[in-house]
């Protein structure tokens, strides 16, 4: 799945940001993707970018309208659907990360079909996909992995790629989630993917490559999550990554959303992250800790990095504050 | 899915007894639900029960016409068509493990139309699954884990349902696997359940259940293996399990079909499958270790045996040897 870029991002009628996380982190990690965001006439939210109706987008060189917000329920409201049509007549391609299909809704398949237009679902991949082999594959690759969902995961592997990419070295973004598929253009939804084949998956999202290149593979999951451990594991395994990036929030105690659930030790999570990994990679390491720090002050934070570090002898750092250079010098001496 | 019995089974043109494991499976261990056999004119294989035709066994009782073999190729082969096409023209629903649907043979979906008979494909669910809420539920549960894939999980979970059953106890199989669930009539494919949802299925397969009632659940693939590990992760965190019984193969030293990945040591197993079961059953424990010993002579059987058992106070028995009475009298002491 290649997506066509560039995009114009289309926001519907939603009342908050957090609902847009997926137009802002576009807008913020692929701006030369990004020509202008299309919004409904009651939408509250402002990308800071230009406003454009896909027949004006299309006219200056947008190949897809692609749906940057997550409606509540999950599913496209009815009234999306006319702005979605006309951005399928204005010869514009669709792309999507909902759980349905954009050919699941009538007007949409056959607005489509009439016009000839390509509707990309990033969740669905068709094509097939083989059993893991296991086997060794050249080039180097890192995984981010985690104490919980949802705590930077995605960020770090793209903060990192954009470090490695700064200082001329070799590095790709490979995407597991919706998001960041739409971000790189291409990658496998693995919470998607039929169990049996999720290792398999995630051996060709990151392919062989040169020596000397590195994957940046988005984790997913987490190993101590009642309901998505399976997944974590199957791209653990696939990545056979050579190095490691443990994601963490040190405000969070219990898993989201499990509050019977307690969040790991960091010690105890890495131990089982290491062993796990090096079933398809005996040399896997940890190279860096990479915190979720948005709740702590300034005068906590280096107080909980301060620990980790010497705890550990890792580097350790919020992105979002230090960058990731910390950890790209720790991978380059590996 | 609940599958209409009795079965027919069918065994095509097959050409040795390997392919057709699934068929002795059920005439062993359901053989209230198995009427005969129905066998294409250069069909090797006999399964000692009657022979059959698809409209002697309707006329006789029978519902299903279950395809008891695996074909050379995971398809349908197109000489079979037509033998299944009378069996739907008799008024029997056809039965199938495939990976590919019935209905995607325009014949069968054809003939299934307009005879108004149903296609099970046991590997496929369509109902949908829920993601897994991690909360605890009622009765009890016993998982059957092994070093690998292969060697016994199905069979030891249904030896020990008989034991107990035998005994005047609650116990019902679990089915996870395309044979389990043509035994059971009942069950998930968890292999083919979308990785995100491994974990609920797990949940619903084993639902909640009186106090003093054992779900047998059938294990499947291994920690351990490099292509399949996510699945086991997932169906152990849903199943909760009380109690584990690890499957062992004490002659193998790789993974099945993956010579470059080593069985890991039993007690590393035991370790790993604990660790990770305890995080939604913190009470869980083994309860003791199934062998497949077919490659042993009975002294070799017997040091290995009393090693293991010294090793581990734990019950040991190869199932097909002893049975299962020693891990039946462990589980009623816990």
């Amino acid at each position: 799945m290649q997506l066509p870029k560039p995009y114009l991002l289309f926001l519907g009628d939603v009342a908050s940001e957090p609902y847009a996380k997926t137009a802002f982190g576009l807008r913020d990690w692929v701006p030369d993707d990004v020509e202008g965001q299309y919004r409904l006439s009651d939408c509250q939210v402002d990308l800071g970018i230009a406003d454009m109706t896909p027949a004006q987008a299309a006219s200056s060189g947008v190949k897809s309208l692609l749906i940057g917000v997550a409606p509540v329920g999950g599913e496209i409201p009815a009234k999306w659907i006319p702005a979605l049509v006309a951005a399928l007549e204005s010869g514009l391609d669709l792309v999507s990360g909902m759980h349905g299909r954009l050919a699941a809704i009538p007007e949409i398949r056959a607005a489509a079909e009439k016009h000839r237009r390509a509707l990309f679902d990033v969740r669905h991949h068709d094509a097939p996909i083989p059993i893991a082999t296991g086997a060794k594959r050249p080039g180097k690759r890192l995984l981010t992995v985690g104490t919980d969902c949802a705590l930077g995961k995605k960020y770090t592997a793209l903060a990192l790629t954009q470090e490695m990419t700064a200082r001329g070295c070799k590095a790709t973004f490979r995407a597991t989630g919706q998001t960041g598929i739409m971000i790189a253009g291409e990658g496998i939804a693995i919470d998607a993917v039929v169990s049996d084949f999720v290792a398999g998956a995630a051996e060709i999202i990151s392919p062989a490559n040169q020596p000397d290149h590195w994957d940046m593979i988005e984790g997913q999951g987490a190993l101590f999550h009642p309901a998505y451990a399976g997944v974590t594991l199957g791209l653990l395994h696939g990545s056979q990554p050579d190095a490691l990036v443990l994601c963490h929030d040190p405000t969070r105690t219990h898993v989201a959303g499990y509050p019977d659930f307690k969040l790991p030790d960091i010690d105890a999570a890495m131990d089982l992250y290491l062993r796990h990994a090096m079933l398809t990679n005996p040399a896997a390491k940890f190279v860096g800790i990479s915190l979720n720090t948005s709740k702590l002050q300034q005068d906590e934070y280096d107080r909980v990095v301060e620990n980790l570090r010497t705890r550990f002898a890792l580097p350790c750092v919020d992105p979002l504050r230090d960058g990731c250079a910390a950890i790209a010098d720790r991978l380059l001496a590996i």
